[in-house]
């Protein structure tokens, strides 16, 4: 394979230039951080898993309508995407109490939600990614006020989408951090989900036990995390080996 | 004197039973305290300025149109005030980055802000009054999209008031912090700057030397809070003696 030009290489993944004008190719590392990287390790096996994830999520929300920026996977590590201008946030969908929200509030975590509840963080590493209120981002002209109101409707889809995903496997979504992208036809600007959906950026509690199948488990040194990970693709049908997404198969009686 | 109810005391200020039903009477304490009450002093004189500021300013947002909780003064250290149902948010605007938003931006103290900007942190001594995005404000009940749009408005007219009297005397007005009570009128509510308006509560710079004239004198140990305090009420003809608002000389040529 030709060397290709390294964009961007970030904490978990690296941006190369993609094979034609407008995309790029997402390599999913085994790195983990945590607590603004002061806690770092190498999983192995987990860039595998949150690439075959992230595919998994995304076909499913472009199935529902919800644009995004996967093109198709392209190998274990890998995987094609379209290359959109990010807008500098984390986007952070919560529907039960945990994390910073918890702690910033005082609250027991695990405490229901009157309703999912959108919150964002200013996307620097070196600020230790901020929460930043909704003026903050307007008025700094990250986004605009028509940006944010896109950006609430398409992250509170994304909710619905993904929380009935996780019900159906017994998995409750607690909250989830997503990244916008915009792309531009022309003059006119649509956004799109980017980065990646995987349990590195969600929140995943078994329904029954309360376990945790995300990155707290690394974050709080709760067991494997390559287990918790496989775990959650299992009960998806998503097989971490070189295959394709396995559908679930069918209970034949 | 009779000796009255004690309602609540606070970090600066106690709050007694009014002499009619629906008033108090707010007495300022010469208690500083900072970074959520880690750091403590006495300042003498500063409870009998802030009451002569106070109620300086809040009479000045009357005569705008600007409804206030304020009454009338009742000597150096008390002002009647109308009891009002605090919404637990600290309502913050900034005209120029200082403070904690430098802080959580990475910005220099000072930069201006391409418009005034506006936060809320909740109102809560034990979580140290954590900032809140608005969606936390509205989920949790503490106040309503209608509240808070009309909290917007009446901080923008507290903002460009006050702009305006620190601009007559040559100092910049970099931020400040109201709290707003409702009131009722039979099924009626309507919203009303409460608590207190002073340099405790506002950054204030000298436009000429940059000079502190509020709290951060305190905060970061500039030099004597009084004098600083004095400055602005010498400045703005408020006379910290027990005489009401002395109007300042009309020079006479
Ligand atoms: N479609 C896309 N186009 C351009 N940049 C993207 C796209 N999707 C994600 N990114 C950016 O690529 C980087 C992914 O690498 P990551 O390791 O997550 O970085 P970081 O440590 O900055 O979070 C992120 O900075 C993310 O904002
Ligand atoms: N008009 C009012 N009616 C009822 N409560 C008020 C009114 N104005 C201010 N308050 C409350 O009175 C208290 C003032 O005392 P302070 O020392 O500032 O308290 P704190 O330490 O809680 O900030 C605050 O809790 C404030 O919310
Ligand atoms: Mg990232
Ligand atoms: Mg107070």
């Amino acid at each position: 394979m030709a060397r290709r030009k390294k964009i961007y290489e970030g904490k978990a993944k690296i941006l190369y230039e993609g094979p034609e004008p407008g995309t790029l190719v997402q390599y999913f590392k085994d790195d983990a951080t945590a607590f603004n990287a002061e806690k770092k390790a190498v999983i192995e096996g987990k860039g595998v898993l949150n690439n075959r994830l992230s595919e998994f999520f995304m076909t499913g929300l472009s199935a529902v309508g919800i644009p995004t920026h996967f093109i198709r996977r392209l190998n274990m590590r890998e995987q094609l995407i379209r290359q959109v201008e990010i807008i500098p946030l984390e986007v952070i969908v919560r529907n039960i109490a945990a994390g910073s929200m918890a702690k910033r509030l005082g609250m027991e975590e695990g405490t229901p939600l009157p309703r999912p509840i959108i919150e964002f963080s200013y996307k620097d590493d070196k600020l230790g990614d901020p929460m930043v209120p909704e003026e903050y981002i307007i008025a700094f002209g990250w986004a605009s006020q028509q940006d944010l109101d896109d950006i609430v409707a398409l992250a509170l889809r994304v909710n619905d989408y993904m929380s009935g995903v996780m019900y159906g496997v017994n998995i409750r979504l607690v909250d989830f951090k997503i990244e916008i992208g915009r792309v531009w036809d022309g003059d006119f600007q649509r956004l799109v989900v980017a980065d990646e959906i995987s349990p590195d950026s969600c929140r995943l509690w078994d329904m029954e036990t309360g376990d945790k199948l995300d990155k707290d488990v690394f974050r709080r040194d709760l067991g494997n995390l390559t287990d918790a990970y496989t775990e959650v693709a299992r009960r998806l049908g998503v097989m971490p080996s070189n295959a394709t997404h396995m559908p679930k198969p069918t209970l034949i009686n």
